[in-house]
């Protein structure tokens, strides 16, 4: 299959996943008056729907720095590529979660962050295991345009994603605003520029 | 009508039905403090969204493979395809169903499940249809590419498709989890490589 | 802007409110014992659901169609076609409304299908209206690519959608499952070859 | 990142956004008899939807014109991309808030139009703030294709957007009705011609 469909499909599948999370903020159904109030007190979907797009849109970014190095694609690539999708195309139904019992208290909010945390985590773990793969078979992986630095500081951080999204993970278990700023602030580590793959591309490809 | 545009097409169908499976995934309204217990009786709802979403992706990869041979888009093809987009388009609703009446046993379960199988089976019988119409056709299908032993495999695999999900129909008299399961297992079928029409393309275009 | 951009877009319009028609579909919430009763009973849910599939197939097409005569996509065009989206992304609500109250009877089954075939007559009225704009604006359409004959046919196709689609409006009133007749009857008239612009371009560029 | 693959993915965020503008639109659930009634007092949800989509189709075109002086895209630019992408996808939220509450009268009504307005503030801040970041960077902006005074026309128009928006959250507190209709004349505002970039790109390529 041509690398160009696999992107398109991907693209689409996270066009729509980031643009479904509008559906996961509610309309508040309250006593007459009362409906700036419950706007306020929606603040949860705001932050939730804020997170969850920038992630999807980090993955989007990242999916195609990836595919910047794939030079052939072969079945098993495309079923990792899949699995990501799956991961991926599930975050609206964690976000809603994760929005409607954040300031629960309890095992309630415990329980919704640890799905939210879950979610990512697994995702993370695909666009690991799919880094893995592409830059581990030399019939997929166009490695050799990538300095040994620059491969090295890519694997780490795309492996990382994984770990760090499981550190979320204890955070659930804590409080869920706090687990739900750590995912904040993991896509604006996903985003900031680094020494290697993502930037490299974006600077010479862009 | 140019290839590239029924493709295009088709993939948004594909791209838009795998991601809206999400929405048929719950949030649980229950007693405080009764969240986790909720999310984990709910595994038909993620088992129904993993094997919809694992048969949505086959049928992508599939129809690129048989769009690999077509020369020439005629208006019956488009038909067979529009035909073939409205049984896959439709899988979010059984998936639903399956989902919410997995356990609930008896003849609402049988009910369920029977709709999940014959929607698949017409999926797959959809997929046949658009396959023997391109194979039969000289001016739309360039199956001169295929060997004959690959244009036997490739026929077989893609015209037993409705025969072998129709057992899942008669299972659904039984079991409803048993009748997912044989569909989740169609599904790891049709991702295994073969010596079809599916493999040749992924060898030599990928 | 590039014609093959706006193409893109309303592909993308048209690939989503085509799947989005699932949504319409309900999962009926009966008394145990009673799926199979309810599932029997929803059938104007599927007949709603199959013609407006087809329908918004067919525009699909016809899009195309019309489209291969576009030498030059002008804001007069843009606009047209934005209108045309507009009425079609609109085909899921109509699509509800009738499923939802086809069987009900007097006042409120009339007004469903009412909704319903002055959506379609809109729709169509838009198509048509594109349709005269390519054709009487030279530096828009590359109508010179048809013979006179051949522009007259597709006038007339591409024209009498809006007349045809009005029909069903005085249809609505007496019967809104006579009215949804009358709707799949011309997505059929709409799927058959003629000698105008869609076979020819079928014909010559598929 | 490819200017294309950027564009493709904000052609799918604003094709579905736009899309799922139906999803505000109720079936009405009434007593038998009073359908008609209630589908013509549903007015304000029609008019939302005519004026989000017509929002939604003008920040397509108006992004391709902006995207057309983008010679190489950039960390910084994609980011900006996505902010414009977050505050457009959210838009079918505010619409059916405005739709719902535009006739309750009170603060409900004057909170609901406050939204409304305040999103498409921010949407039109989101596109000024990109298309300045575009033209002040030599390595992104392809500007030197525009003369100084379509550059200013330009640059005036789509950095008008954000206070012009912001004159419908006074009215906001007003009326919502009148907001809203201060929204559909920003829509016919960027809908005209001028002498700026964007006609500048529809008369040079389209």
């Amino acid at each position: 299959m041509p690398r160009a469909r696999v992107e398109a499909f991907s693209d689409g599948v996270f066009a729509i996943a980031i643009t479904l999370l509008v559906l996961d903020i509610p309309v508040p159904h309250v006593e007459p008056g009362h409906l700036a109030d419950a706007l306020l007190d929606n603040w949860p979907d705001y932050a939730a729907y804020a997170v969850s797009f920038a992630i999807i849109g980090l993955i989007w970014i990242n999916h195609h720095a990836i595919f910047g190095y794939v030079a052939r694609v072969d079945r098993g690539l495309l079923l990792l590529n899949l699995n990501l999708l799956l991961w991926t195309a599930l975050i609206p139904w964690p976000t809603r979660l994760i929005a409607e019992f954040m300031l629960v208290g309890g095992s309630d909010e415990r329980a919704a962050a640890l799905v939210y945390a879950l979610t990512m985590t697994l995702m993370g773990a695909s666009f690991g295991l799919m880094w893995l793969y592409i830059t581990h078979r030399p019939e997929v992986g166009a490695v050799a345009r990538l300095t040994p630095s620059q491969l090295r500081s890519s694997t780490r951080r795309f492996v990382a994603g994984a770990p760090l999204y499981a550190l979320s993970i204890g955070l659930a278990l804590v409080s869920a605003p706090a687990c739900l700023a750590v995912n904040a602030l993991l896509a604006i580590y996903y985003a900031l520029p680094t020494g290697g793959a993502m930037v490299h591309i974006s600077e010479t490809e862009g």
